[in-house]
């Protein structure tokens, strides 16, 4: 689709959001790491939001569900460096107690602030030093820091993560930024994904959720690090209409339910590159499958096998742990005309063709493989369904980075 | 069960079994490595067996499961070096063509000969050095080669896997004897667990066919080292009834069921042990959950998650993340009463009581963690369903011999 990015966006790209961040020493000891931000609607809003499926969910997560049922949240406090899970009663009150702190200095009724948290699980939120950062941010709150407010949401991200776009519908230009923090652990348990969007588009909210559900499904649903979900991951979409375009004309929902998709992809890809430990990011093309079902099936098992993804760390064009991964994925189809392909910036070559090993150039292989952004493509003749799968390679770092003792 | 262990018995323990191996060359330029093996029953045999459920299964799978089907099968073939997956007709006429000279020279009918391979994925048997191998091989069968037979099928394990064990039945004593391969990967594909049971107690087939399945559920299938299903998984069971005890009544029969569970059980423990890399053996058992599924579902999550893996591995008794694992594992249970407990050879702990994390000991937990067999206890309080699943922890090892370029 025809849109814009907006160089060095994020958050506080769309008009009429503020955000805020400052240290309360959650993460560490270094006060030059941010560990609370606040992102801030100045006029009413509509939400939208996913959560972990996560039987464990963290208590800001529980707390965000219900807050969700009435749509109509402005503003969002994260805190990085405990997740506050599974913390009990106790847990939610704290959660609870930094909503309605970040509502009376906001000025705003009741179920109108999400909270999130990802850090260490088992941990109590020291709720009384996340109340007086409140104090601190919320005074100061602009558009100037969106960006702060993306450093100090990360855990042991290696890069911030912040995009934002800009696209004309018939009513005029709609601006849609997000910051989003995942796949870098170092201190234990940090695995969550937390992303949060944000648009000046004018929207109901039933359309929002339904736009926003359908686009994870084929972005964040098809990624990942390690195979491990969270507790605490979680998705928002904050639109305040503050543009004045409101998104009515069947024309317009659809490119609409496109750019939500496309940041929401725009994030994942930030995501996968950043995974923890890798040096090489994996898509992975299912293409022509029985159906949907089956190519979700396949592209997803390929990025997430440990032999895959130690073989791509290994610049090895080890094609037969590709086609195993997809032969064990749960998918039906039809072994015997099976393509596969490996691509990067470097070229691309055909590794199996019509069920069988090719005689590829290994030196060609190596690299391609070589390259950072490592494309895989299985094409199975057998159907016109295709999905795209996003991953990392699984390396020593990775090991290092979680066989850590917590410290 | 009361059983007494053969030390350094095999296959061929179980009377009426001989066995015999040589070198090819399928594996290795160094004629001491043998990479042939045969296990032949001198008397006429049922069998039973279990494969892979991967899609892109090997030519010898296809082959073994219409031998299968007459279920009189008295001696099996095994080569490691080369998977003979994903080679088409070809293969098939490979695998097809190993059984029939193997037939020829142990002079069966057809149909009694299985075939196993394990090893590189895409490459063709050279099915003439395969042909040497069995003339070489069936002269010199022997009982005293049934070790030699266990070595033949190795590829990078680091230990070979053999077991034997004696019952006493109402008719007289059984034996049961089994050899495998499996979790060492060096070469890449590599990946196969191949497992062989013999026992000279007479049985019909149905019942064999039964026993095994349902002990596979319990064992094997509650094994990973690293998710990745094999292409070539198979796992045999012939008995000849040589010892001339025939398992008819009631009692004999839940007497066998045991027997058949608790190797397939030794086997499955000496796998986990000796998966790549693996500096630790875990054991996670899933207690009192609503039903068997979610028993089971919880119990492999745990030691599926590349996250506990290498916690375990960094000797981390990082509880968030076994209830992380828990709690996507897919199944439903009340996460309030939840205990976790972590136990080894050095003593135990809780580090999880009612849904809260405990005060625990920092080093008894290290200490405890150091140990090579370590035990994860999940105890949910929400029904009476328990299950059990086996791995080992993910370590650089486990990512420097899958990442290495092929050779």
């Amino acid at each position: 689709m025809d849109y814009k990015k907006i160089e060095g966006g994020g958050i506080t790209s769309p008009k009429g959001f503020l955000a805020g961040a400052t240290y309360c020493g959650f993460k560490s000891k270094n006060p030059e790491k941010p560990d609370l931000a606040v992102i801030y609607s100045e006029k009413e809003a509509t939400c939208a939001a996913v959560f972990t499926t996560n039987i464990f969910c963290a208590a800001p997560v529980i707390l965000d569900r219900e807050i969700l049922k009435k749509g109509k949240a402005r503003a969002v406090v994260i805190n990085s460096g405990i997740a506050n899970a599974a913390t009990g009663q106790k847990g939610i009150d704290n959660a609870k107690a930094v909503e309605k702190k970040a509502e009376e200095l906001l000025g705003l009724g009741e179920d109108q602030v999400f909270v999130s948290s990802t850090g260490v699980i088992g941990q109590q939120l020291p709720v009384e030093k996340a109340l007086k950062g409140l104090e601190k941010i919320v005074p100061t709150l602009s558009r100037e820091q969106g960006t702060d407010a993306a450093y100090a949401i990360m855990t042991t991200d290696t890069v911030k993560k912040e995009s934002a776009m800009e696209v004309e519908f018939s009513g005029g230009k709609v601006t849609i930024g997000a910051m989003a923090k995942g796949s870098g652990m170092i201190h234990p348990n940090m695995a969550t994904m937390l992303v949060y969007i944000t648009t000046d588009a004018k929207i109901e909210q039933a359309e929002l959720q339904k736009y926003l559900s359908a686009s994870v499904d084929d972005t964040f649903n098809m990624l990942s690090v390690d195979g491990d979900t969270s507790t605490n991951d979680s998705l928002f979409l904050i639109a305040n209409g503050a543009s004045g375009v409101e998104i009515k004309t069947k024309e317009d929902k659809e490119k609409f339910a496109k750019l939500i998709k496309e940041i929401c992809l725009d994030i994942t890809l930030r995501i996968a590159r950043d995974g923890e430990g890798a040096t090489h990011m994996i898509v992975s093309h299912a293409n022509n499958l029985p159906t949907d079902k089956d190519a979700r099936l396949v592209a997803k098992s390929i990025v997430c096998s440990s032999l895959v993804k130690t073989a791509i760390y290994g610049k090895d064009a080890n094609w037969g742990r590709i086609m195993a991964a997809a032969g064990y994925s749960g998918a039906k189809f039809d072994v015997s005309k099976a393509d596969c392909f490996l691509e990067s910036k470097a070229g691309k070559i055909a590794v199996m063709e019509g069920g069988f090993g090719t005689d590829f150039d290994e030196d060609k292989a190596k690299e391609i493989l070589s390259e950072e952004e490592i494309y895989i493509t299985v094409d199975l003749h057998d159907g016109d369904a295709c999905a795209t799968a996003y991953g990392c390679d699984l390396t020593y770092d990775y090991v290092k980075i979680n066989g850590d003792y917590r410290s």
